[in-house]
């Protein structure tokens, strides 16, 4: 299998914690895409994922599985063993329950304010943004403003429960933990209230898994790039 | 267990779709919740669930499920014989891909598209939203011709397979077919050219999940109070 990624971005990260978690990275051969130069919304890489976005897995016979969920769920299952997707039809619900929200309040909203509301990927990229709408930095800031909010929520579930999904470590959890990077990296703080996120988050960066390929961040060549 | 729905909105319609298919009608109590009267937006509803989105299922311990992704999966896995979600590794993961295309490019744009480019739901709905975003109405109109291209996507993988996710009917199928329902309800009209798409949503009509429950739009009553 091909994965096609960029080291240190936030949803390639996700699926390196799946493949450690099951034992998958030596079977997986990375192919890094280069999201700054804008590579991606290319013809070549929209022959394999017409959304122009990463990560997307190459199966051996050519197959092309995109969108993090849906990798997530393959891997998962190849083994017919779940550990992160849930073996219960309410494991499953609860795990899928909060493995959107984790993308809708957090990790997406991060993503929007990046490219919305900063200079995001740099000159390259802007180029393929739609210059008609003239309330994207607006709506950027609101998407900011959302995934405080988020971290927020997450905090309560938290002081209820020890992972994101209920009692054990699932997909959900590898979610908001991306989420939180791309935060920090966006420059957008965890309000110092936030205790209950925060100790998870210590946590979880102490997990085999997470910290065998998680905790990495932008590689120094592109941050280089967009002048960090 | 108890679902919390509107009759005639394009998510409620997708779990009543599921509950058809899957032939567990007859195990669910149906609560309707007034939208337009903002009702999902009070503490009573948020106490369920705090992202005060319809629908929601309540289990008979109290546990809610939200987001129609989980609550599919929830229902789809009850009997250990999964119609709609995938049941290996692969079909799983080509299910989740056209899953989150569906709500990502067609039926969570129409919905952004109606509720910030339209009149929406009303004025005691529109009451509940920021109004410091000046730029809501383009952000709308941009998603409502994104929700045209995902037609356009759709219609484009129909012609290369029968349905949304491959050779067999999915929740996938389901989302799509809510959105265009949607769409259609909200005035994004499909583009004439579309023959597979049209031509698909013709066979997906009169499945008897989808012929029982899936068509209707919404009630008399609802529209009467939005002055159609």
């Amino acid at each position: 299998m091909k994965l096609y990624e960029r080291p240190g971005f936030p949803n390639p990260a996700r699926i390196h914690i799946v493949l450690a978690a099951k034992g998958l990275a030596d079977r997986v051969e990375n192919v890094s895409v280069d999201l700054i130069g804008a590579e991606h919304k290319q013809p070549a890489y929209r022959s394999r994922n017409p959304l122009a976005v990463l990560p997307a897995l190459e199966l051996d016979d050519g197959t092309v599985l995109a969108e993090c969920t849906a990798i997530t769920e393959y891997l998962d299952n190849l083994d017919g063993k779940p550990l992160l997707t849930g073996r219960t039809a309410r494991e499953k619900g609860q795990i899928h329950m909060m493995q959107r929200r984790a993308e809708s309040e957090l990790l997406d909203a991060v993503g929007h304010y990046f490219h919305h509301a900063t200079s995001g990927l740099g000159a390259d990229l802007q180029a393929h943004k739609s210059p008609e709408w003239g309330g994207r930095k607006e709506w950027g800031e609101r998407e900011g403003r959302r995934a405080v909010e988020g971290m927020r929520y997450f905090d309560a579930v938290l002081r209820t429960q020890p992972y994101v999904a209920g009692d054990t470590f699932s997909m959900a959890d590898i979610t908001v933990f991306a989420g939180l990077m791309f935060a920090g990296a966006a420059g957008l703080a965890m309000p110092d209230d936030l205790d209950a996120l925060k100790a998870w988050q210590d946590r979880v960066s102490a997990l085999p898994a997470v910290a065998q390929r998680g905790s990495q961040s932008f590689v120094a060549e592109d941050l280089k790039r967009l002048g960090f």
